[in-house]
């Protein structure tokens, strides 16, 4: 909310004033990014920003109740004895969920170097190449365009390695006629993308093709359902139930997508546990899968931005079936 | 706690029985990885983790009070209204602090892959090449030799941003004469390294020399000072007052170090206001360091291993000066 990128900083905003903390390894890197706030330095930091709360008039503090650990709101209330403590719940998540302009320029930028990876991993996947060595060519393909970072470690899940949805790019070969599941993100000043493509080294079988077909025809459906004023419940359960009634429903065990944007995974998250209502603005993914233990998955991702009518698919690359040879 | 290196799992300890709870997507991954724990699935997280407390007999449930938000707090505690929750906040860290001959051993693989991207950096740094194009091929060098990730993104400051302690490797060209700090670690296993070597390009003038040799001897002094027994704030003192001496005082901001294991920072904090006494086993940083605004820096980094009579120094490369050409 400040624009500071750095790993260690406080912000306190009363009516009239806006204060960022932090520590003396940012001091220059705070006056870069930190625009409209006053900059203060902590060495005791929740002494400091006791300290600095005890001066202010209001009896009542709200707290990022996501932001703060027990232990650090345990402190900071046991140096703050007259005041109220206040845990702010999804206030801030409500704010950050809604892009602003600039926002999604940043996101379109970090999709932009995710898209540069997903085109290099398509070029190295091959039968006899390594996972590992697809994901470090990959990784280095987006820094050298300039990517800040990773949205997270590149998953490169190949043949029945396809079944583990958070399987990280291990030392297996590529083997031909294999699915391949591509997740990857770029970070483009503090802003994240995240995008899956599934590739199949040779020819497909007819399971192969039916597997991709159902996740494919569930993410396209969940795609056409996003509109403002439903709830992310209704997102999800139009893929799931369509996975479910193909046949594949105990093979889709995690949410249909997540928020994304100054966070990997932020509000809201497209589950069947989640009934808010979707927002103009609101960023996401839609990233249905099928994963069976043994035989393999299939996971394909978009990122959506909410419109006045629908969504736009903020993502680039193609998701209909890439047979690579 | 638990061996397991992906990023949901919860882990329940009773006086008989331990549970670790993941998500599906971590289904074979917690197999392979957490031994010793009866490994349980939830879909609404803190739903099932108060349903398996609630079955429990206990009244009183300890929590790791760095490990749940406040948020996850208020959340287990609407859930469990017949249950006490107590914090548990200095206890885990004081378990994780003294390392086991298991953890030593990766932490030193963690090294290993440390120095290879120190070597790597040394080799490639030369007037003209940009800070990021260094960090990139140093990170290349560690990831292609086995590094599971980075503890952090790579510093490489040159010439005045040096100054900066935690600048990241900027567009910046390398110039002949400048101090440049290379500040990295390697991932393996799970378990972190953390080292820093200042870096000089052509030849050094006095006052380079002058403040190297400075932190140098603050680095050699702290790390004789370190002793079971002592205080950690002593050993920060031994290194402070040194530079404090030398005229340098304003110009070290920081703690002298920090603990690090599974965490890149754990506890203990050698920092001037930790007065926790210091233990055979522990694990920690000792990296003083001076920085001028607008003149540049130096910091001298190694991680040390507290013995029965002092301390081993576990990281490898020479803090000599070394001039490159």
């Amino acid at each position: 909310m400040s624009g500071f990128t750095g790993s260690s900083g406080i912000i306190i905003i009363t009516e009239g004033r806006s204060f960022f903390l932090t520590d003396s390894r940012y001091t220059a890197q705070a006056s870069e990014e930190v625009g409209d706030f006053k900059i203060k330095l902590y060495k005791k930091q929740f002494e400091e920003v006791a300290l600095l709360l005890k001066k202010l008039k209001s009896k009542f503090i709200g707290f990022e109740g996501k932001g703060l650990t027990y232990e650090m709101y345990h402190k900071l209330k046991r140096l703050l004895s007259g005041k109220k403590l206040i845990p702010i719940l999804d206030d801030i998540d409500r704010i950050r969920c809604k892009k602003e302009v600039d926002e999604i320029r940043k996101i379109k930028k970090a999709i932009e170097l995710g898209t540069a990876g997903l085109c290099a991993a398509r070029k190295y996947i091959e039968p006899g190449i390594i996972e590992r060595d697809i994901a470090l060519k990959t990784e280095m393909t987006m820094k050298k365009k300039g990517a800040q970072g990773l949205s997270f470690d590149i998953i490169v899940a190949s043949g029945s390695r396809a079944s583990l949805p958070h399987a990280k790019a291990s030392d297996k070969r590529i083997k031909k006629n294999e699915l391949i599941i591509v997740d990857l993100g770029a970070k483009h000043q503090g802003y994240h993308s995240d995008e899956t493509c599934t590739f199949i080294v040779g020819k497909p079988n007819a399971k192969q093709k039916e597997v991709y077909q159902v996740v494919k025809d569930a993410h396209d459906m969940a795609i056409e359902s996003v509109m403002p004023g439903v709830k992310a419940s209704h997102i999800d359960s139009v893929a799931r139930s369509f996975i479910r009634q193909a046949g594949y429903g105990k093979y889709f065990g995690h949410g249909t997508g997540h928020g994304i944007g100054l966070a990997v995974h932020e509000w809201p998250n497209i589950s069947p546990f989640n009934d808010s209502i979707v927002e103009v603005g609101m960023v996401f993914t839609i990233e249905p899968g099928i994963y069976i233990p043994k035989w393999g998955g299939v996971r394909i991702e978009d990122m959506v931005m909410v419109t006045k009518d629908g969504c736009e698919v903020l993502t680039e690359m193609s998701k209909e079936m890439t047979v690579l040879s």
